[in-house]
């Protein structure tokens, strides 16, 4: 069984969800591990990678998430989480106040598979809500509308997020490698 | 001669004047290195410090600095610069519309002196100005009123800078060291 390792239980739902619909069942293992800064989401994410092996035994996975807005210079990018802990939901909401909403979030998940690491990426353009809207979901969900919708993601269910979010288009990209592998 | 690794040329201004002032010369390296995503200057700066020894050669030392903002909930703390260069001034100023602005700067020296790693910190209380004002200095200079002034960093030449600021404060206490320890 492979691992998810992540210490956002957000997000352990929504990937186990998916996963299982595949059929595919994962360990959840909370491991502490550092972060570089940066600004590019796949780098980051590998060098976690690159110092979670040792500490976790067997094939695993983790997951980064940033959500870049255009108007702001793509802030809060790789930041998402220290954004959402300080200034939060109506502090973006506050910056954006007047100017264009366009923005995105990228998902980067780096698997740990054997002695190789492989990347799973998806990305959903959006805009930024006016106002903050539904109460599912957590991190950035009820400011961000992907486009071609009309409701926040945190206004959907855990199944309709999955099918239009950017850790849902990373997801299916990772159980698709697993599938052809045959790595369950 | 001891080197002071950093990519920023303001930093190497106000930290090599106050030095010289002294009568310690210091040589500029610029060499990339990682910072990892945290909440603890002290912490961020020491391992900086240990991913630095290896690429530099002899006694060196860095310097990293944080904006804590109180209503902010300590925004933007370490990510001071990546908060400068998205969102800038204008956008803090805009997070603080209405609410009090209290705020402090705090910066953390490591120097790698010999087998050791020693830290230097220089905390400095303040304010968030209602506008921006002045242009010496660099990064949220034009928006910080320290306790006790009336006047923003950005509106104070280098020698009342340092006068006042958390790097003069930081960059003092390791020249007091250097001295003691006559290591120029």
């Amino acid at each position: 069984m492979i691992t998810f390792v992540t210490s956002n239980e957000g997000k352990f739902m929504e990937i186990s969800h998916e996963m299982r619909q595949h059929g595919i069942e994962i360990r959840w293992e909370k491991v502490e591990y550092d972060e570089i800064q940066g600004n590019d989401t796949h780098e980051i994410s590998l060098r976690s990678c690159n110092d979670i092996m040792g500490k976790v035994t067997g094939d695993f996975f983790l997951e980064d998430t940033g959500l870049y807005c255009t108007p702001l210079n793509g802030f809060p990018g790789p930041y998402a989480k220290y954004a959402q802990h300080t200034i939060g939901n109506r502090g973006l909401l506050r910056l954006l106040e007047g100017s264009e909403r366009s923005a995105y979030f990228l998902t980067v998940i780096s698997l740990r598979h054997g002695n190789r690491v492989l990347q799973f990426d998806g990305k959903v353009n959006g805009t930024i809500s006016e106002n903050e809207k539904g109460s599912n979901g957590f991190g950035f969900d009820p400011v961000f509308i992907p486009e071609g919708q009309d409701r926040t993601l945190a206004e959907m269910n855990l199944q309709e997020k999955n099918a239009f979010s950017h850790r849902g288009i990373a997801v299916r990209k990772l159980i698709r490698y697993l599938q052809e592998s045959n790595l369950k």
